[in-house]
């Protein structure tokens, strides 16, 4: 097995410039960080491009498969490469591959409208997975899927939900068409509150901005908006937290 | 009105040390940072013991009756005082009041069990006051209240919420003897879908360890254990988004 003690080395460079979006991209990979993560992809049956391990992880039944794709390095590119204050000394070269809407749209859908914050976005497809919905659509001014902060709040829930990039207006026209209800989640004077909408197997869920709410037009465009109520006397809902509850309800 | 222009002003040294919760317990007050953190301490009555602001704040309505407490500062000190890399330019020192239990338990509790992580410390607080909980109780091993990742998380909700740090074993043998039901949230075998358990006026929900999970001792103290089923692959939930959707059930 290769062994690389300096981060110096060409394959390290490579390997940490795929923390960052321009060059995912380019490369069609991304750098997955720490244990769990890389099990959780091993597990789905996801074939990294390449390991980078230090040696206490080189005895690890999980990754005895995949040696030939292995390469042992010291903690000091351990350190390098990692994006966490601790790092555990495993990292995988993931293929980053856009996932696709079907032609016939059906099932459940959360739908992120420039939402912000990765943490946001990372627990927000976290929670769309544990509720079983089928596929997380970043629009516009979404943090992306594959930012170390997201991947992180996910917690390798990409390995198992449909994560798609495209814009909503056109998207909620044709979840319409296919008689999928899209339910807005911004407070105004005809919003229902979440509980008088039925479970149900079909519908679009969208969930907006952290300080500005949702698109004025993308609001129009849904079926029904529906709020939370307020018993205390807090303002408003974390936008993962409101979408978990809404989310639960809805597929409950 | 006082203007300080340097970050090196004794009065300025001493607020910024109010960030850290051994000088926050010697001075009886921690630091608030922040216009909507300070609109929500003044919108709940709560008087600062004093206030910083640059010249952007002082024509606001809102600071006007606190003027005689009220300093001017430079931008160089709101950055030497701020948490935040864009810092707003405004701070309150405000009295730091340990809250505490009435002699009769009765309500609705939530109970951290060691909890690390301030975000989802803070984001239990600001979820526990929109559901309409009384009391939040702080046990062993949770990050402290007024730490500034938690006092931004919370978004105000120390203003809504009675926040107290006791031992959750001593508090779970009160509540029990007091009438209120003990439920945690542990996956075990006897757990039931938190579904199964009626909204209530009274009860006590844990919370355990990011990592770990509950305390064993403390889940054998528990009335029931509650637990969310997982309908996509998703291994589990962030400690926050459990709480939330588990207490908007029980209260709604």
């Amino acid at each position: 097995m290769e062994y690389i003690a300096s981060p110096k080395n060409e394959h390290i460079k490579a390997a940490k410039k795929l923390t960052n979006k321009k060059y995912q991209k380019q490369g069609q990979a991304y750098l997955l960080e720490g244990w769990h993560l890389v099990e959780e992809a091993l597990k789905a049956g996801v074939t990294p491009k390449r390991l980078y391990a230090t040696d206490k992880y080189l005895n690890e039944r999980l990754l005895k498969p995949f040696y030939d794709i292995t390469t042992e390095i010291s903690p000091e590119v351990a350190n390098h490469l990692a994006e966490t204050p601790t790092p555990q000394g495993i990292f995988a070269v993931m293929p980053r591959v856009p996932g696709a809407l079907s032609k016939t749209l059906s099932g459940q859908f959360l739908l992120l409208d420039g939402i912000q914050d990765p943490g946001n976005v990372g627990t927000l497809v976290r929670t769309a997975d544990a509720a079983g919905i089928g596929t997380v659509v970043f629009g516009n001014g979404t943090a992306d899927a594959f930012n170390p902060k997201v991947l992180r709040a996910m917690q390798g829930s990409q390995f198992h939900v449909n994560l798609v990039t495209a814009p909503l207006p056109a998207l909620v026209d044709q979840l319409k068409a296919a008689g999928v209800p899209v339910y807005g989640t911004e407070l105004n004077v005809n919003a229902l509150p979440y509980t008088e909408v039925a479970p149900s197997a079909q519908f679009g869920l969208i969930v907006g901005n952290e300080g500005n709410g949702m698109d004025a037009g993308l609001l129009r465009q849904t079926d029904t908006n529906l709020y939370i109520p307020i018993k205390g006397r807090a303002e408003s809902l974390n936008v993962a937290i409101a979408a978990a509850v809404v989310l639960f309800h809805l597929t409950a």
